[in-house]
């Protein structure tokens, strides 16, 4: 005699969720049939309210609730400046700095061969048609991997024809960290990116 | 700027969930985001679909989806053995093992003083009116922890008066395991619960 079906159904939906295993399914359905049933309501009214309103920028593909997004129409973002990321949350991550000033493009992804992800499949023709339209610098803060090294590179080879500024974001050792566990890669890009001080 | 509304809103109650932490929340938003719409509903639909015709077994507290529960009414199992347990997935666990064909009774807890949780907040009553209705054997199969040795001892004093059989599950070095790995107080279980061969 096995788990009565309603239960086994949510733990079926519960493991397609990433990062949450046979157990950690069966774990969190058996955690919901205990919660009182407005709480796993609050859950369900959120996820269904994200679905209906959020969606994505016209102009630089980030989330949003109203389209263009707050970045693509606000007063204080320089929209002659392009940051190109390859996921909506990278854009949180930017604006976490409080650094950045500028607008955003999000490619929705990155090249990967292995993975059969070619340029069509990202948002480049969108960044091309913006960046031919006064924009005087391109930062490309795609992920320090290889696909996103390689999408890049790509990029680079793309806009550097139409005559803008296009930059990378620098490699280096993480702020708070131990020289000892840097490896040896981001060693060599933190020596190679060295400055005088 | 930060994250849309619906999305922050989502996040939170993702986080309210055991072993979900902010990044496991926001990486799970964002999944959610992605994925069709349909898959969103499925998920929707069987946790309703869970809260709405999972309940409890009026007899022994298993869940179950009808009343009292197939192990309690079910014609192949032994009425006059009783495996007490702590949670509703121990009964699973046990199940898993196809060696028991007796019924089970659901502690829905364990005594931890530390957590203010006393013989009154675990379904005891309903266990003591069942052994005085012709069982023969208890099989005490709370976890192997503090709190489960500690309500498998508190049980035992208020059963055996009753003059029914109490035993409980074994301690020992768990199979597929490697003795360098087992704990002192596991080795130290596994040879006081030794047996000739």
């Amino acid at each position: 005699m096995s788990l009565p079906d309603p239960l086994t159904r949510l733990i079926e939906e519960l493991q397609r969720l990433p990062g949450i295993g046979p157990k950690g399914a069966q774990r969190l359905a058996f955690h919901m049939l205990r919660t009182p049933r407005e709480q796993t309501e609050r859950l369900v009214d959120a996820l269904r309210d994200m679905k209906e309103r959020v969606t994505y920028c016209s102009v630089c593909n980030n989330i949003t609730i109203v389209d263009p997004c707050a970045f693509c129409t606000g007063d204080g973002r320089d929209a002659t400046i392009i940051c190109v990321v390859e996921e909506p949350q990278n854009v949180s991550a930017i604006e976490k700095s409080r650094d950045f000033k500028g607008t955003y493009h999000v490619l929705m992804g990155a090249l990967s061969p292995l993975q059969g992800i070619g340029p069509d499949d990202l948002k480049i023709k969108g960044l091309l048609a913006r960046v031919n339209n006064g924009v005087s610098e391109v930062i490309l803060a795609t992920n320090p991997n290889v696909e996103g090294e390689a999408t890049a590179i790509y990029l680079a080879r793309l806009l550097k024809p139409l005559g803008v500024k296009v930059t990378r974001i620098a490699m280096g050792v993480p702020v708070g960290s131990d020289l000892e566990y840097a490896d040896e890669v981001t060693m060599h890009k933190a020596l190679e990116g060295r400055r005088e001080v």
